[in-house]
């Protein structure tokens, strides 16, 4: 964070407004605030709209008078959650800004159900800041699996990587300056390349920014999928930084995707017949379960059998 | 409204609660409180999230450095708009509360880009509410148009029009309230039919209501569409009534909408070469002009030329 | 089926032409001929694009080499589903012609990632035809469930229910043919009313009838909900005929949709553990389990353990 | 092309199979063959569905009896592009396979109404291949135009920055396939860096791949906005070899889509006002014609008044 955006914050932090619509004071106690992420990104909340009442509301609105006990406004919300009923969820709404490595913005975009607006390098200069993982975080390839991480890098190899990764990051972006040749130092006598055509010397790990909008089930799609153990450590820090807000904007919803979802584990047909059996005294081994390996591994693994 | 309705409004428009959010004191005006339309219909703004101010801020996290002048707000809201560069207005969301007939959602429920919960006959009764024309709206097909509406019916005629719009609606909704035989003046020794069957019976004009909720890009996209003279009357009453919620909310956006959008028009590259020898002084007519009549006429309308 | 319409069915089937694209057989085995569902609705494939190779092929250039043992079609495809990495699903697709009750066609509409073409009743006259369940579809509302059914109407109460239903839907029909005054019988002394109003006194079971086209994915997910016990009857046996033709369109991809979706449960963090505690030999009662009665209850019939 | 891929285009345009689908033999001519663009790129159509009838079928189901005269279609097909009318359009699906350079296809995807599988390097490992511009398109930065080219670099200027663009982009793919440490002249005795991590070491002009599937209407909306002269030279080209295939594809559609979208030219409601006053014989000056500069000069431009 620079001065300026420092100041920027405090500002936007200092001017309180009177409102009609629904508020979250624990939403609004870090808004605009930036959550650090890796070693140059963050994740802050500057717009929200709805609570965990408009999902009641919505959700009234389409199930009439038969929903009306106060009471329940919780287990509404987990009865929907369970059910898959997902347009009362869309009714809240929240927008971010972002600051994330190139390769990460390209995972992240896959996600189409949001409204994004992103650092334009055609128009604008990107800033000279790159992501270099962490000692911890520079592992090797998994032997066993295609998209996964091993053993972490020691000593002198994990030395060498870093080496490389810093090193070419920065000549790149020197030489993408010099090739712009604009501001300070720049040289009167020969023109810049053009923006658009110098930002291709940039390497995949130079931060760019965005505000991403996205409603609250789409959100939590996006969550599901980014929390996963399966997801690369880069993204999954930002969608654990997220999970954080959400926590303090709706708490009932997020509590009921915790358990439906993040906790959850999706029994198949075969693998709802393997449990029965088991259920019934049988022990099943794996070559009579109708599971291929990888499948009857896992189950067992989540049923605290392995 | 129903006495607990307006109540409920009033209850909300009394809370007022500090946020940190951007607000947007002439559609605060507003909020909550129900535009007419139709004959029992109505239009309420529930919630909102940004202004003009938040399509700017996206703009310039796109452009950058360049767009950072005070002073040309309206400008670059005019040249996003102009441009269609759509991305800043998905930055900006409002919720509405719409009471409707059902052939008007039917139409409305095509825009794909909104999210919507419609009060569910499946799951609760429908009131005895039914649009009925007023005698100014009760016209006849156009003959000339396939889609269009010609003269007013008059007399005898429109009277024996509405009476039967009336009766038949009345009858079909008295005769689901006995095929479901719920609530008071039920008959406990049969049971009710199914909802989810009963509700067959009802006629296309019975009102429904839902939450709906888009992004300013869609909702003008929405408003384009539906405010255009071509569109029918009963949708575009409640196109005009948001519109006017649109100009309190986003002045700068909603003007440069009615500018680049609502009084434009799209000349071909046929046409744009007719206006081209027209301007050059030519007389052209329709059978050199490489145009249909139909497109030749109405080119000439627009250039007050017939 | 009209006599025009069967011939146009047969013509369509009696032009082979030749191409480079995928073809499906089987799937061509039923194309353009329609299967009836409900009393005068239908569903017929008119198109498609894919099949299960082009979802093997897409899956591989994301996954790249390690992908490539040709042996593994059917086992990669179940990988996709299981872990729902939907996006190689996307890259086929179906469009079907679909006749379609009113009230049916405004539950599917719902589903927002089609693409929808429907006959417009603002342009033409609709046909008098209209659905009347059969006898035994003819339910009470059920007393337990708000949204579902009970017990079968039976003797004069399903006739009086039928008589009601038939009546209202003819007379809606004939009032409406009377407005709008056009074709064989018209009476030329008086103008007809705008088709565009005239079809607010039709009532919800008039039939209509689509032109919808959607992703395999998107379709998956489409039948998954609506082929779900708790989907409304009338809905559900479209989606049971969608089933069939997607069982000839993508055999292995719909048997790993059966597998995983259709015959599949999610056990929620909380059931999770109360299933692991009963493999471990404890009885676990309701009131220490952590759910609700109705998750207990639903818990304990999907593990054929009450 | 690698002689593998030219060996699999072959073998897919030998085997010809019937279908009762619509067949489109201008675009059958040139299936599965690529379309070369920038130094390494290319585009392919893999398969299609549907064909100018298909859009006529379309609207003809939803505007009914009244627009079944076939002598029509070129016709309907204008009228519906003129009004806007999108949804028949959808109703064709065209499939793609495109190489890009990583830099352009982080603009391409932000066009979200589309199926995209891209090679994952997270899976994989890339090609050696990256976009180096040709002499004629190596451009200064407009002085004029934020986001525009100027001059034609020259001589030494143009000759140091293809020498660094070719040398960081190759240091930084060798660099990344050190790390990596697989293939032929792998070092066993040492780990490879994580695919998903190592990737981050590339430049913006390394050359990807993708499969992306749209419908017709999104794929106009796509092109509309990438042939225009003020989209990037890189992406230009492709939408350039896209329009190609489209018009071999639904001849009639693209022909109106080049009349109306293409060559046209919105006036906003105050130009309107400028050219009736022009036509009215009146010399309207910038300074009295409530447009910007840049907005009347455009106008002139257009109008050939300038």
């Amino acid at each position: 964070m620079s001065p300026e955006q420092t100041a920027e914050i405090e500002s936007l932090r200092a001017e309180s407004r009177p409102t009609l619509r629904a508020t979250v004071p624990a939403l609004e106690a870090m808004l605009h605030t930036a959550l650090p992420v890796l070693d140059h990104g963050f994740v802050r909340v500057i717009d929200y709209m709805g609570d965990d009442a408009a999902i009641v509301q919505a959700a009234r609105v389409s199930y009439g008078r038969g929903t009306r006990k106060v009471s329940e406004d919780t287990g509404l919300i987990r009865y929907l959650m369970r059910h898959r009923h997902s347009t009362p969820f869309e009714m809240c709404e929240i927008k971010y800004h972002i600051k994330l490595p190139i390769f990460v913005a390209r995972q992240w975009i896959r996600h189409r159900t949001a409204n994004v607006n992103e650092y334009s390098a055609r128009y604008s200069i990107l800033d000279r800041e790159f992501y270099l993982p962490a000692p911890q975080h520079l592992a090797a390839q998994s032997s066993s699996n295609r998209q996964g991480r091993g053993e972490v890098l020691e000593g002198d190899q994990a030395e060498a990587v870093l080496d490389l990764l810093r090193q070419d990051a920065v000549r790149c972006y020197d030489h993408y300056a010099e090739m712009i040749n604009e501001g300070e130092g720049a040289d009167p006598s020969r023109p810049g390349l053009a923006r658009e055509l110098a930002r291709m010397n940039l390497t995949l790990n130079t931060y760019t920014q965005w505000y991403w909008k996205a409603d609250l089930h789409n959100l939590l799609h996006f969550l599901a999928l980014r929390i996963d153990p399966h997801a690369q450590y880069e993204i999954r820090v930002y969608a654990e930084a997220m999970l954080q807000t959400v926590r303090a904007w709706v708490p009932a919803a997020c509590a009921a995707f915790e358990d439906y979802r993040v906790g959850a584990f999706t029994l198949s047909a075969t693998m709802l017949s393997v449990v029965r059996r088991m259920l019934a005294g049988e022990t099943v081994e794996q070559a009579a379960s109708g599971l291929s390996k990888r499948e009857f591994a896992e189950l067992m693994t989540t049923l605290g059998w392995a």
